[in-house]
């Protein structure tokens, strides 16, 4: 770290919790995170303010569901806390189990607590198989199971798989996601500025805003991009939040911000946005080597830059 | 309607009820609703449901709010629950009052029940007058004041405004709201394939899936508009659903698709997409009158198709 | 013919003549014009003063050549006579000899007459074998040649090869053009406006100018054509004439206005275009096929026009 | 001179001579060249051997006529002689006039000598004024005259208003020219790498080769300029020669390579072009200043590249 914020006296790790989270399964991926002290917080915002304050050295968060999109509290929040950087992105397949207490049977459910994205996740298989239930919202997927415990109206709870780990409860059905590919995509944040060295397989994230009233800005910010070859895996509108129609947008492009043709997007980018936010160049998740046509190697930009900098100064040909 | 769906026995609307919520400040403000019957239903799929099975005439569903962004439900189910369209959009401003049983206090308030998009939206003003107060999340808005007197554990719910004329409930502060401008956007949506007339002040909402494997696919997208001076007031992307990384857009474009550059731009979209979907031309809330250059004026489309018909059946110049 | 002028009593075509120029041989590939009257004239401007008197049925005029490039007097008559359309093209491969009158040898030669363009394309010749020769400029090259038996003070002419089948002169090197793929582009034009039957190998002709102190609407113009995979062969600008920095577009691109992309593109040229002539669609002189993306296929417009009609006739999805 | 050629003993000029020509007149507007010797040679190729042998300091030609569009000799010449640069660019005011032997009246003539570029552009007076005249060609307008006195058929010659300081000529008919408004312009052509200090009111010329089959490669090349804010004021194509079809683009854009918008397109151009030729920045002889947006301002660039580094580097945002 390279800013004067004083170091958690013991390297702490934030994430959504309580044990057995989704996010904790992805923080379990961390090699750097593993034996630190991990503390599970309530939502993003607490994670991210950990960070900010140097509590935590970084924090997991969800920022994208394969079923469900972009999570718009992370999106908006890495758009409005400053400082903050990716140092990396982990995906975990999201499934979910019915629990119950222990000797419940499954004909006896009639009320079942979920968080509202899990209860959507599952509806399907809900609504075929307990066609009369009951919802009753939780904060989150392990508190949804939790609350069985203390005293909620609910027979039956949606849970993550790993919930057996945590609580004494009875698997009711397993697999009961609508959709068996579901997976989460999550980012471990902090406020390191060294970049992650570039593998070759890496991923930029940025937030722009676009200048008001000029028709066409979008595209002329995409053509920042597709000028040098460079492929957006993702991109967001995210209201401003001050108005209808005022939007922001969350973009990841294939490539790291040390690759010449990203860079020089970057440079686009600022001089026609009114804000860029640069969240950090860090390897997919998914290890894929980023394809790019070769006419946007490194050494053509260079040696470009090489022949301007000849003419400019008066060398010969 | 010009489709054999047969026409409830009386005209009927749904909407996200029950009485007292946004969604039916949205239906007031139709004209054609008042002294029809109402339907009140618990989400945007049992409404959808009542339109497409002809059980409703139509429903109005929130399809963007200002602070939150899209509504990724009601967006979701216009992409894949075929047959709808949308008839015209309404404007609710969005604010929030804390309500309780009758003789409760402020300095009573331990927890507090929300729906989750409410508690959101409040969060500053709750963390600062109630800043050890707990949260219980709700269904719906109203479902959160009224469960104060179904033995809910809360002291208080965030209500909207109008909670008042429908339940018993003390108003212990108003506009808890962070944002004094918060407004959500509503849509009436029918199974009707008759467009509303065209008023000048229009918009075309349309769902676009672009392509596989087409880098530059949502810039080839973007320059069907820009080529015929048609401007996008929204574009949000969403996860198809099936992997990571493939979305289609939902777009709202300013103009009528009788109006000649809207349909040009619709034509190419339809040759350049694997599916388009068209959600209705329908007037603006705002009642702007789209300004575009008169280079796309009907006439100069119309001048110019008459062009193309005389060289290819051989008239003279 | 679908208009009302005059058809020649017999039919007649004109050409740069006299007998022997590049241009008769291109009108010898003209099946139509076999046994018909011919006449030769002096420059392209009498050609199509010939078409659009009635005078003649069609004139055979060079319009391009790989080496010279455009024809400027054939791209400017056509931007400016109006009514022309262009039935066919022709290729002719361009060489040339050095012809003296009987008996001289070609180490007597020290002055020699050439048509400008002709002696352009020797003179890496000229200069190796004659290092010491003038130049006598010539208005065509077969007067350079005719000249030598009209008193001129040349020794020696460059001419073309078929020029031994009209004067009786010696041959005193064969093949002394500078580039031997050397060829020249010739284009049959008339009055009529049928247009030749496509053939899947096609081309079509236009001349575009583009709205004035616009930046960016030559970018414009090359989208109209991109943006519906049509490719262009040819594009020269050349002067309006009537300032310095306005200018007109000579433009060439590949398939039939009956093709759907072309035609689109048309329109959409039109539209943007203050002034766009029609040159005319016609067969290309290689017979190559036009190659293009299966999404630009006759079918793929037909099928957006016919689903536009659709929704703007209310029918069922 | 940066280059290690040989000074010119004396500093020499070179120019399409003889004296009295229009290329003689754009010399006359050099400040520098005053005083100097000047050189009259016989075409392009002459003048700019003189610059490459180090035998002239710079050499005075004709790009680009308003009637007639570029020179392609000219165009052709920078685009394969290497190491030119422009240094400045002069109109003149292209007119004519009729001359003739002393004593000859104009209904004495029947045959009239003309440089074929001058012929064409006075051809609707001659028409008109000497209905059945004939002409000869030469090779320039001064030598069209001079003829006159060397054994030419001819009776009168069309010239430059300046061939009386000259040729003792009487002057039969003034300003003969179709186009009362035809300008001709001409770059001063030198080895020197030094550039021209920037005005604010520059040009930029450059060839540039396209990749081979590529479609869409010149739309590329504007993006490259329009991106950038950079406008265009020529473009125009060659062909290569080696085959029809085969282009190389001549183009000049507002604004001068210290210009950071300029240098950035540059670098662009550099990218995607096999072949780039800087021909130079220099003033425009208009003198007028180049508009452009803000958003393309030098401290914009700066600031982006600042930015980019900081990134680079750790900085603390």
């Amino acid at each position: 770290m390279t800013d004067a914020a004083p170091t958690p006296p013991e390297e702490t790790y934030s994430y959504l919790g309580p044990a057995g989270t989704f996010t904790e399964a992805a923080l379990k991926q961390v090699a750097a995170a593993s034996g630190k002290h991990w503390r599970g917080v309530n939502n993003v915002g607490e994670a991210l303010a950990d960070v900010t304050s140097g509590r935590s050295t970084a924090a997991m968060i969800a920022i994208e569901n394969s079923v469900d999109g972009g999570v718009s509290a992370t999106q908006d929040a890495l758009a409005t806390v400053p400082g903050l950087r990716i140092l990396g992105e982990y995906l975990v397949p999201v499934n979910f189990v019915l629990v119950a207490r222990p000797g419940t049977a499954l004909a006896d459910v009639r009320v079942v607590n979920a968080h509202p994205v899990a209860y959507a996740q599952s509806r399907g298989w809900l609504e075929r198989e307990l066609p009369n239930h009951g919802h009753i919202p939780a904060t989150s997927n392990v508190s949804a199971a939790a609350s069985l415990f203390e005293g909620s109206q609910a027979d039956a709870a949606v849970a993550p798989p790993g919930i057996t780990d945590h609580l004494d409860v009875d698997v009711l059905a397993r697999d009961i996601g609508d959709n068996p590919n579901a997976v989460t995509r999550f980012v471990l944040v902090s406020r390191s500025r060294e970049l992650p060295e570039p593998t070759g397989a890496d991923k930029t994230s940025l937030i722009v805003e676009l200048p008001d009233d000029e028709p066409g800005a979008l595209l002329a910010m995409l053509e920042q991009f597709s000028t040098r070859g460079v492929n957006l895996s993702l991109i967001q509108s995210r209201p401003i939040g001050d108005a209808l129609g005022r939007y922001r947008f969350v973009v990841d492009v294939d490539g790291h911000i040390a690759d010449e043709r990203v860079a020089d997007a970057l440079l686009g980018l600022r001089r026609t946005s009114p804000n860029v936010i640069f969240l950090g160049s860090y390897p997919r998740a998914d290890e894929q080597t980023v394809a790019y046509h070769s006419k946007y190697d490194d050494g053509i930009f260079i040696e470009a830059r090489d022949w301007l900098r000849g003419l400019l100064s008066g060398e010969p040909d």
